[in-house]
């Protein structure tokens, strides 16, 4: 299997697809048809077969999936099991409600540390994550490699930083700035976080006519 | 056009097409093509033809679009210019960072209102947004109706909330509490932000095969 060649849109709904089979499997069910599962996720059953066959072969042909088994080999595939690490920079009111709020464990990382530098909170902890001070962050680095920096720093800051994590080796940046990162050159990937998507796709859905 | 016949794929892209021509624009570009602006977007030209083709006549053949008309153009679809509004429900840290930190303006919305329980806040303002007592949320309402509720209140709340929106009037929830909310028989437009499902897309894109 040759990720290149996995198009952009299929990526986006492989975390879907793990996100649905996770309540299924909460929820008590053990087999579904590909039938069922696309109605759930307004995707046709056709779909859903394409996108599966990009990396194997998933159910039996009439049988349909078994939920735990294919959410098993998704969490596979999306790398949930590859010991990820995450840290933090930006322990402002973003920052601090990921932190406290969001399951990074749930998506397989291990958040070690936040990184700010405002005294007040510089030597404390949030959520059990000790927050250091920014300059410290090369050094921390080198101790313990990071593979993903989670950007909630402000707009005016997110260069510098990411260019920091660049050279601290991580491999990816989770980017809640809002700001334009080009790190193509470097082979860091950058996800962005664009609140605005969001709302104006319900903005579009609330409207008129 | 029938909004109902335009499908979901389509209206996720139509804020990214806003985005990219928002910053095209910035950068003065006047003028693009549709094989520039797939380019720039990671889609074919034809793709592009066809999501805008759902509603109507854009660009002429051989000639490319117009930024900023197109721009224009878009905002209008996306209901960017329908006068909503939206109240925050939950100022902890998630929602103070909303307040304080992103641009409901620039997305169409007039940000009237916060409702929080929490007596050490409520009464002061956010960034000027007023922090009022959610007991006090239908009476705001019934004199200032939302059209889109905020949802960024502890997950045990999410359903009581939401359902005392629906009662109030709004049209839309933007829910970022990780709560599933069934509203479908309310006629309620209900968007989740599923921070999960990016970090995981990045996740994969980071991972060894």
């Amino acid at each position: 299997m040759k990720k290149e060649k996995v198009s952009s849109a299929v990526i986006r709904r492989l975390p879907r697809y793990y996100r649905h089979l996770s309540a299924l499997q909460r929820a008590g069910v053990v087999r579904i048809s590909s039938n069922a599962l696309g109605r759930n996720m307004g995707l046709t059953a056709s779909q859903i077969r394409q996108d599966l066959s990009c990396f194997g072969e998933f159910g039996q042909q009439g049988y349909g999936y078994n939920v735990e088994k294919l959410r098993g080999e998704l969490s596979d595939i999306l790398g949930m099991n590859c010991g990820h690490t995450a840290v933090v920079l930006g322990a402002g009111n973003l920052g601090r409600a990921l932190i406290e709020n969001f399951h990074f464990e749930l998506s397989g990382f291990r958040l070690s540390a936040a990184f700010d530098v405002d005294s007040a909170i510089v030597g404390t902890s949030i959520s059990a994550v000790p927050v250091l001070h920014v300059d410290t962050l090369e050094e921390y680095l080198s101790q313990q490699p990071a593979s993903v920096g989670v950007l909630t720093v402000p707009g005016k800051s997110a260069a510098e930083i990411a260019e920091r994590l660049v050279r601290s080796g991580v491999r990816g940046i989770w980017n809640f700035t809002n700001m334009e990162l080009d790190l193509r050159e470097s082979g860091v990937v950058v996800e962005n976080v664009h609140f605005a998507d969001s709302l104006l796709a319900l903005s579009y859905m609330i409207s008129e006519e």
